[in-house]
């Protein structure tokens, strides 16, 4: 009988272009970081998956794979119990990342067993598909939907790097409300996207006001939504939502923490009870359960599987909003196609996500699948139906993109670090406004 | 290509012979109901289940079988659906069970589409896993344990049944602490349990208490548990823990209703801390969301896949009782080798299933499966490593089991009115003492 055991794992860094993106914690590096997982077995198959590519990610990474070797690609459970052997859960192998660690849940070491069971887990389902001969998504419980909405996810930019590291993207800058409209619409006419969300937090809170008010006015029905990410007081955060009243589809990490969200949820009744949503303060079951026990100040929970544990995982935390009366979204960092099929096929295998997923996808011009970029319609992915993932690496692409990574010098994302090359004095300090 | 699609699906109830076991509704009748479901593909293969056999049920499984024709064994999430939209969450179909509704969660219309969900689940699981040529606990994430233990059930009972419908049991007798011991004693030497469970709330509590004590001397060292099934007072209930100071490993449904349970949790804390245990108040998600809510008066789930709505909601619920610090255990009604053999699976791929599950396999003396009688050893059942479920069907035995449920004349379990043959007072008033 043919052996399919784990023979080999292979984690390739990699780095594309990222456009100039102005957050909370500062604005993005021209160069993101992601890893590439290969799972190979005795029998010859490669399983994959893309997740985070920071050095601390790489470390675990690279001490966790070994102690696969020889498992069935099914034994999903001795995997994760062989990650969490070898990695402790709390932040043991970096004093990195102060501001961003709520900003970017992923980056932090905290969730190190998380990410590594779910950059393993992915790949490990893309060879059980394989051998099963069904997609990632009926190894998840079969496709709830056949296309999988994703949101036009706007984001406050330059119009170029510091230093031009190399030729300007296509959006142009960012900053005026009349150029956050034509931002929407070269999205919205090249990706079909119904819904919008936009990152805030990054300008003075009037001025980004001002862009929501126009973006309703330009996209009359499309579902709105605003992240400042945790970069606005209690204060501030009401008298954004009492301006934007009617406008809101969520409202995404106003105030820091969850005594902050849960001091603005307080007020909420009496300004629309827009739900508050978040990825920064239920990043993990122990967050859920403690917003579970205020009586969820949240209500929506933006879900994502490279840091919750996977997409087995993710379906569990699904199961955990019904419970508790919450909605489920999804959240995304900068990420390549691999990710954007894992999303897909997750978020058509769960019915509860009933909201347009975020994708940074739009803001990269690069990709790691054969085949090239992928192609929406209608602001939606359709779900794969070949066995497993259903894409495969470009091997021409992935030594370009390492390459990327090697010359590239960046080896940990830093927002903070980077706005300093532009604003020497700028802090980071939050909440800002 | 080949067609999995399903094609056919075909329930057959079915009645086994069933000791005159005593619980807090009544004593069982001398036959127990299930139904057997058999799914076949258009590829000609059969994925089978067992679950219950009450008239309701075959109602709700003869409504919603036809609408699951043409699915794939992948499209779990589809079929949930479907039976979502046929099956209403509240009774309509029956105004039958009174007073068993809490004793039996599985016998309640309430939980149809559950039920339902679950029966169709685990019969498309055995087709999933024949189609990917892999065990269904590799379906689940693989097996976290080999084999997994299950506890000595005792009972309460009489020598035989009013009437005699056939031959006595071996167990004989079963109402005082020495009759009681040797219960335990038989039970342990055929199959090598180490944990024993009572099922109280039958005899006078001084009664039961004194089993207990004998049980705890007579097996030191073996986890013990008690289940009056919410036959006892609140004050019954402080008393009994009292006087079992150091010998319960969990304390199983004293009192009657969260209110009740809630009630003894509060004074726990000086009487040994032992954790409250339920299959009684905590039997949904609307009710784990309720005992969270007051801060988990009930410490423990006794989970059972056939009405919690199949394997994979059941990992889901031990993904709530993890986030929530609560223990995991597993529920059993009367039941053959189906239905064993998917607990197997389930519990195999649960790491947080901490304690040995419950089983009435023991009081049963036939099998529907090929092979006769599962084995045991040491207490435990290996998890089977064949494709799918691992057991098949025995047509002669479901020939066989199926005359017997169209002679017995039993169409819904009602032990109240069983006893009430014996004792035609009983009332069945819960709490009785």
């Amino acid at each position: 009988m043919t052996s399919h055991a784990i023979r080999y794992i292979r984690v390739t860094p990699i780095a594309f272009r990222d456009p100039p993106l102005l957050n909370a914690a500062g604005i993005h590096e021209p160069w993101a970081l992601r890893s590439i997982i290969e799972i190979e077995t005795d029998s010859g198959r490669v399983g994959i998956n893309e997740t985070y590519g920071d050095q601390s990610m790489l470390d675990v990474l690279a001490k966790t794979a070994p102690a696969l070797i020889g498992l069935s690609p099914w034994d999903l459970n001795a995997m994760e119990t062989r990650v969490q052997a070898l990695v402790k859960p709390a932040g043991l192998t970096s004093e990195f990342l102060g501001e961003q660690i709520s900003l970017a849940p992923g980056t932090h070491v905290s969730k190190n067993a998380a990410k590594v069971s779910s950059a393993f887990e992915v790949a490990m389902l893309d060879l059980q598909g394989q051998l099963a001969h069904a997609p990632v998504v009926d190894l998840l419980g079969g496709a709830a939907r056949d296309a999988v909405p994703f949101s036009a996810y706007l984001f406050f930019k330059y119009a170029e790097h510091i230093g031009q590291p190399y030729r300007p993207d296509e959006f142009g800058e960012g900053l005026s409300p009349a150029q956050m409209v034509a931002q929407a619409r070269r999205m919205i006419d090249g990706y079909g996207f119904k819904s919008i969300k936009l990152k805030a937090g990054a300008l003075p809170p009037e001025q980004e006001v001002a862009t929501m008010l126009a973006l309703a006015k330009a996209f009359a029905g499309a579902p709105l939504r605003i992240d400042p990410n945790a970069n606005w007081t209690v204060a501030t955060s009401l008298k954004v939502v009492e301006q934007l009243q009617g406008v809101l589809e969520y409202y995404e990490d106003p105030a820091p923490g969850l005594d902050g969200m849960a001091a603005v949820a307080a007020k909420l009744k009496d300004l629309g009870d827009v739900p508050l949503a978040t990825n920064m303060v239920v990043t993990d079951y122990a967050e859920f359960a403690d917003n579970a026990r205020r009586g969820c100040p949240v209500r929506i929970v933006l879900s994502d599987h490279h840091y919750w544990g996977g997409l087995r995982t993710t379906q569990q935390l699904s199961r955990l909003c019904q419970t508790f009366d919450m909605g489920l979204s999804m959240h995304s960092n900068s990420h390549l196609g691999i990710s954007l099929t894992a999303m897909t096929h997750l978020a058509a295998s769960v019915p509860h996500l009933a909201y347009a997923c975020d994708t940074h996808y739009p803001w990269q011009d690069d990709e790691i699948v054969q085949g090239g970029r992928l192609q929406f319609e209608h602001g939606s992915l359709r779900v794969p139906r070949t066995p497993g993932l259903g894409v495969c690496i470009d091997p021409e692409a992935l030594a370009r993109l390492h390459d990327n990574y090697l010359r590239c010098g960046i080896r940990n994302r830093d927002d903070l670090g980077q706005m300093r090359k532009y604003e020497p004095t700028f802090t980071g300090k939050q909440p800002r406004y």
